[in-house]
């Protein structure tokens, strides 16, 4: 029951990208497909940014090396139904051996091959399974197949996810595309679970690599559903130069066309989060800094009384106080704090405010799509958070996970 | 559905020490006790600790200022079913006008009295119910009433919360006896939800606050069920002095006996916690720092990924190694680490234990109290912390708690 999510729309195929999806046998039901194959044309500039989770799985570690080793990637091989992390030697020996069967059969060094797992964390990858089905996938490879990898790369996804942008620059026009998954273990911490972003605009490989932390910033970069960091968070932009446009982050169009296709993919993971009913953003202004706003809104969206009384329609704002008191900001004076719960005020300046009726505060909590807005009046810092409500379908979907 | 968790036995009472509860109004079930008066012998040492969330609730700031004023509190006026936070100045005038009631009654300074609520945050305090309620309040007062008076301060605790404890010092007995509640929004910082233990030891005030800073750090302050911490914590060590024992820090027997009684009320609060299932003690050991053991503890305590499955009685324990991956502990080597649940070995040395079968992991989470330890094998700093799991039940408390 996703928050004001649709099923993607049209997709500009990125020239120079080549996709393919199937099911490989990872996952138990043989109409999901569980395995994909992104060819990156030679040439291209890859950036791409991973979990700061210390037990990061095997396939992060491996595709960190090769980018460092050969920064000209060619191919991506996506797998979900299982995360290869916590599998020690073997892990590292199963993504090693998916990359060579990559290689072998495209004709590329191993080291243009970036692997990337998502799903049950601690189980052994079945890598066999993957190696049989890659000659087909191989062979499937095309330019309009990113609805198909969008599918392969989902978990407890209820719709794939993906967006599309075509902006016009120098009269000539530029694509970008992109695919993300994940709804539970989301707090990405440098990255999100998994999102694939391309366009064909011609970027050069530092430039890129600015773009892309800038634009996972304030996407997936400010996103929970429970806090927790995954092991498998990656994120990956490439530009393949095939439209001739060159682009810099000066270029105004492409970067707000960029970010709007970083935060739909992100919103699209909380949208769809484990058991959500309620799409929330919460916006913390004139913070001491931005880290102390960020401090704020995370307290509030990871706080499971008020995501049970997102879930409720309650307006019981009395816990969304207590979030913010907790916050570790040691300058926060609670007697300049103003809170409005969309457009209803509930706090000003510390104290209640006096037109606040239950009945405002019951109509604003009702809604769908909630907003929070904390304003602590004490400086320049501002940050915002997407997160969801915590309701018996998370308890349901995280207890009964692995049976 | 308290786990391991029974009705109080014999509780000793403390002479000079006075408790009476009863029915004011506060709760809508007139079968419910929502308000308790503690009275404390005149030349008692009296120590207390409080919540660091900084919207504190305005119990807590009246009962800092009196205690500010006045070290020789000599009564306690407890309610439940209201917080009396986020309540502006009309809820400091309420606090205040209902210590006044006792006071008038009592013939002492208002400041001699220290109020304390727990419940619903953001609602006006019913203070005319309170003042009503304590004439008769005040006249049945007895020794022997902690039960009544735990049963008083309960929230949405299943069971009342009561322990007590006699220990033999230089041939004389000195009792212990303590109340405690709470059983959501428990991440106590200073102090818990609301505790209260007297002693009929004789202490010096300052003793008194070293003692209780230290029963409370690896008590109330190691305890989470939630992660949010209430705006309405607060904690009273009373000493009367009327068994004639003189007792410090040095004294052994008595600091034990002390830290158990502690110990077992924090205890309570996670057995009676929100929905739980299973009661859950997390044990960090060899971590750089206690600061370092104590973030890992939490990181995995918080983790609803981690409670859920222990709801759901799943050895998916890749999901304390994510939880353990995310804490912000800058050092951690993850090559280092060992984790055990009960007496299984998970991991060794960072790599999954080649002895681990997943039968043994399920017996170990079918129990209903289960034991997560991890060894950081990198220093000396230790911590322990109970919690709890995460249920539907959880979800159906807190999104009803106030229809």
């Amino acid at each position: 029951m996703a928050v004001g999510l649709k099923a993607p729309g049209n997709l500009h195929p990125i020239e120079g990208i080549r996709l393919a999806a199937t099911h490989s046998g990872i996952k138990q039901d043989s109409r999901l497909k569980d395995l994909a194959l992104v060819e990156i044309e030679d040439g291209s500039s890859v950036a791409a940014v991973f979990t700061r989770n210390r037990f990061c799985a095997a396939p992060v570690t491996v595709a960190r090396q090769h980018l460092a080793q050969l920064p000209g990637s060619r191919y991506l091989l996506i797998n979900s139904g299982n995360a290869n992390a916590g599998t020690g030697v073997d892990g590292m020996d199963a993504a090693l051996k998916s990359c060579m069967a990559v290689a072998e059969k495209a004709e590329v060094n191993p080291e243009a091959i970036l692997p990337f797992s998502t799903g049950v964390i601690a189980a052994p990858l079945p890598v066999a399974k993957i190696i049989a089905a890659i000659p087909s996938l191989y062979a499937s490879l095309r330019a309009d197949n990113w609805l198909q990898a969008a599918e392969a790369i989902m978990t407890t996804d209820t719709l794939p996810k993906a967006c599309s942008e075509q902006v016009v620059i120098d009269g000539r026009p530029v694509s970008i595309t992109g695919i993300s998954k994940g709804s539970g273990m989301i707090k990405p911490d440098m990255a999100t679970m998994l999102s694939y972003v391309a366009t064909d605009a011609m970027i050069e490989p530092e430039e890129l690599r600015l773009l892309l932390a800038q634009a996972v910033a304030n996407s997936f970069n400010s996103i929970t559903v429970d806090g927790d960091t995954s092991t498998n968070d990656s994120c990956v932009l490439v530009a393949t130069g095939t439209s001739s446009v060159r682009v810099s982050n000066s270029n105004t169009e492409f970067v707000v066309a960029l970010t709007q296709i970083f935060e739909q993919l992100a919103q699209a993971i909380i949208r769809d989060a484990e058991g959500a009913t309620k799409f929330v953003e919460i916006e913390v202004e004139q913070a001491p800094s931005v880290a102390d706003a960020r401090e704020v809104a995370y307290s509030i969206a990871h706080s499971p009384l008020v995501k049970t009384a997102l879930f409720a329609s309650d307006p019981n704002w009395g816990r969304i106080l207590a979030a913010i008191g907790r916050a570790p900001v040691d300058s926060l004076d609670i007697d300049l704090v103003d809170l409005y719960l969309g457009d209803t005020c509930l706090l000003r300046q510390g104290l209640p405010d006096p037109e606040y009726t239950e009945t405002k505060g019951q109509a604003a909590m009702t809604a769908e799509e909630i907003s929070i807005r904390v304003n602590l009046n004490q400086g320049g810092g501002a940050a915002r958070v997407w997160t969801s409500d915590l309701s018996y379908d998370y308890v349901k979907i995280n207890a009964e996970y692995r049976s």
